[in-house]
Parts: C-alpha cells; structure tokens; sequence
C-alpha cells in the first residue's frame, strides 16, 4: 500500500508542512520505502521531484521538505511497491498530456487483473497497475472528448464513473488533476481538510512540528488538504466513503458525489 | 538564444561539472536569464528540474549542481526567451510518451512561421515554437511508425530528415532522447567532445573549477558531452556542420551524417 497527499488552493501555497509529515511516513513512522514523488503545478505546468529511494533517506526530498514552492495544485505519494518492481519507472505520480494540459495521477491501492485491459493511445512506461489505470481513464476521456468539453462537469461525471468501474478490480484511492481541477476519488481510505480565516494553529502527528497559520495566511486564502489518513491530529478532518468522488478547484469543492 | 547541454554514457555518469558551467551562462557569464531545465534519464523515465528563474539565482539549480544524480542520457537548457512568455510551461525540456518510452527534447533558436503547422495527437501546453516542432515531429513519428520499428536505424533516418525540414523554418538546434539514444542536430552552433581511458583533467571556461576525470572514471567508460559552446578550454571539442545529425548510444556515435 501506498500514501497519498493533495493540496488545492486559491492563492498560491506552499505544501512543507504537510508534507514534512508525509516524509516521515517514507520509511520512519510509516513503511513506505519504494519511492516518493511530489508535482506542484504553476500555471498549466508542473514541476515534479521523484525518487525511487525511501523518503526519509532521500536528498531531494529533504530539500523539497524546505523549499517553499507554491502552488495551486499539488500532488504527492509515497510509495509501499506491491505491483511492479523497485525503480523510477514505477514511481508515482505519474504524468500524460491531453488537450494541451499535463495531467498527473497518483494511486493508492491494487488492481487485480487490470493490465489485461487493452490500451489505445497511452501506453505505460513502467509496468504498475497504476499506470496501467492511468492510461486506460485518459484513453477513455480522449475518446469520449477528443476536444474538451466547454462544460467541464461532463469530465466530472465521466471520471467518477471511470474510477466506479477501476475501482471493481480492487481498492483504487487517487489523486488526478489537469491543472484546474483536483479530482479525488475514494475507494477505501481517504480523508480531507479545508483550512480557512480564522486560521489556527496545528500539530504534525509523525514529527515534533507545530504551524501557526495566521503567520502564513492571509483571510481571503482557502486550502484543502487530502491524505491517505489526517496528517494533524488537533484538527477536524474529513473522512471519505467508499465510491466518493471530490472535484476541488482553488480549494473549494465544486463536485461532491 | 538558448543553450543547450546533452551526455550520453555508456555507465551512469553525473554531469555535476558540465552543469556547473552551464549554470554560469544562466545569467553570469552569459545572458539567458528566462529559466532553466534538467533531463535525467533513469531506465526508461526521466527525473526533471526546472525553473523558470535564472539558474545563477535558482536554489534548485545550486542544488542540482552539487547532486550526483548518475544517468545514462542527460538533456539541459538554459532560455533566453524569443518565443513565448516566461514561464514554467514555456522551460525545456519538454516531454511526451510515445510507445511506453519518455521523449525528451530541448531546442535551441527560432522558427518562423512554424508554429501554423497543423497538429494531430501532440498539443502545446505553453506556447514556444520550440514546443510546437517537438509535437510536430512526435506527431510524424508516431503517424510513420504507430508500433516502433524493429531496427532503430529507420527512426533516425526519419529524425534526421524532420530536422531538416523544421530547419527551414529559421534555427533549430536540438537534443532529444527516448531514453535509448540521444540525438543531436545541429542548425547553426553545436559541439560535442567524447572522453575516454586515458582520462585527465579539464578547467571550466565559466567558473574555477577543474576536474581530475581519473579520479570519477574507470577505464571502460566512455561519456559524450554535447554542448553550444564548449565547456572546457584545455580540450579538444568537435564542432558540428548546418544540416549534421548525430546519434549517440551508451557514449558512441552510432550514426552520423
């Protein structure tokens, strides 16, 4: 198994706190040795750091931990390997183009039989489940769409449906996004945040590392957090369904089903 | 303008000392100031840095520099915008997936007019023409070859003539890898230098640092630096023609015409 972080927001923010805490899990407080990745999106852009080491013992991700890199969109996993081998290939997220926007994918979780599926236009580079997943759904929207729809909450039913269908070979949490919109998907563990004015104060559950909000705030700011479990333990978060679908755009959810 | 700065080896190498150069010319001693990027090739995927600031003042830069990420295939840039804002979209490399394997490409100069050609699979997500001629060619690849062929001598023969006719539109310097091989074209400004058993030492034209190769190397290593200018003063670096392709594989010049 794996764990998975999102972030959505309506000003640019950094993820360090949050994802000080999921670094931790990589191998310290947590057993997810085989691999982190993070992408930040700028614009429709990203930017994405990846290492098939564990994170606690990772470089690059210990730089990351400090560099306050903001951002509207982030997403980021760590990686328990169950299906597919130990290597840079295999580590999420994982990332295609479609319409001219980078679309990026992290999953939680394993997919019995679905490499059997065929593939179309997107063929994986490694050899997860996945990624197998992830290009099957994209195959599915470039078809049903090879232009972008202008009513965006087409590509928001279709993906809940798409993940419904992924979801039956197993247990299929994800994180997705095309720049505009965070999509998460739930299958059987995940749970979310919104932090807003007043801000408050917070405590990481996996290291000695307490925030001020208001010291990085302002009250027009609005951010969700998404992760495999609360990574605070002073806060109020979420916890998500089986078959629940969230689409966030700058911090707000816009579909909940 | 742009640089551009390309390794192909037959054991992963870290480029840490060609980088260190090329980040000097990122605002220092040259002037493209407009972002900034790395390729690093692992197996088949690619681990990227980019930014969209100058490389003399980027921390991530001054990270990498001092990083020895070790990699078969490497491709970096640095931008002096002619085409396109400045902006993460719009800083190389640029990447697609064609076939299961990562594509990266960078580009140096300007295309007049190019940017009119049609697309097909492969849209821009930023808007350089550099960004539009890698679609562009990906697109006639993959449209030629919608399987890969079995002998790779039939991709760079197409490569090398899609090279000449994007050529016609203004400058196109370029590197671009699918993790195999690295091509090299050269439009206007291109060199490259192969160092082998016996090693020795090599000073930076950019900055004060001199490398004792014998001390990084065995004697069965061979490492191809591609660069716009040479890196090096104490070497001697071959210098390409209008119209030259290369090929390199694990170091060696496979093809060349």
């Amino acid at each position: 198994m794996c764990e998975l972080l999102g972030m959505s927001a309506n000003t640019p923010t950094d993820i360090c706190f949050s994802f000080s805490g999921l670094v931790q899990r990589g191998g310290k407080t947590g057993p997810h040795r085989d691999g982190w990745g993070i992408a930040f999106y700028e614009g429709r852009a990203f930017r994405e750091f990846k290492d098939s080491q564990a994170s606690v013992k990772s470089d690059i991700a210990h730089f990351v931990k400090k560099l306050p890199i903001k951002s509207h969109v982030v997403i980021s996993h760590i990686r328990q390997a169950n299906s597919g081998k130990v290597c840079l290939e295999n580590t999420h997220p994982f990332s295609r183009e479609l319409w001219g926007r980078s679309w990026v994918f992290a999953h939680n979780g394993q997919l019995k039989g679905f490499k059997k599926k065929p593939l179309g236009f997107y063929k994986p580079i490694g050899s997860t489940d996945s990624e197998h997943a992830f290009c099957w759904i994209l195959d599915q929207v470039r078809s049903a769409y090879p232009e972008p729809p202008k009513n965006p909450r087409l590509i928001w039913k279709l993906l809940h449906d798409l993940c419904l269908e992924v979801d039956e070979y197993g247990i299929f949490n994800m994180l997705f996004s095309d720049s505009r919109f965070l999509y998460v998907y739930c299958s059987s563990k995940l749970c979310w945040i919104t932090r807003k004015a007043p801000f408050g104060k917070a405590r990481l559950k996996d290291s000695d590392f307490v925030i001020d909000f208001t010291e990085h705030t302002t009250s027009k700011d609005v951010v969700t957090v998404i992760s495999t479990e609360p990574l605070t333990g002073d806060e109020n978060w979420e916890t998500m369904k089986k078959g629940e679908m969230l689409v966030f755009q700058k911090g707000k959810a816009v579909y909940h089903k």
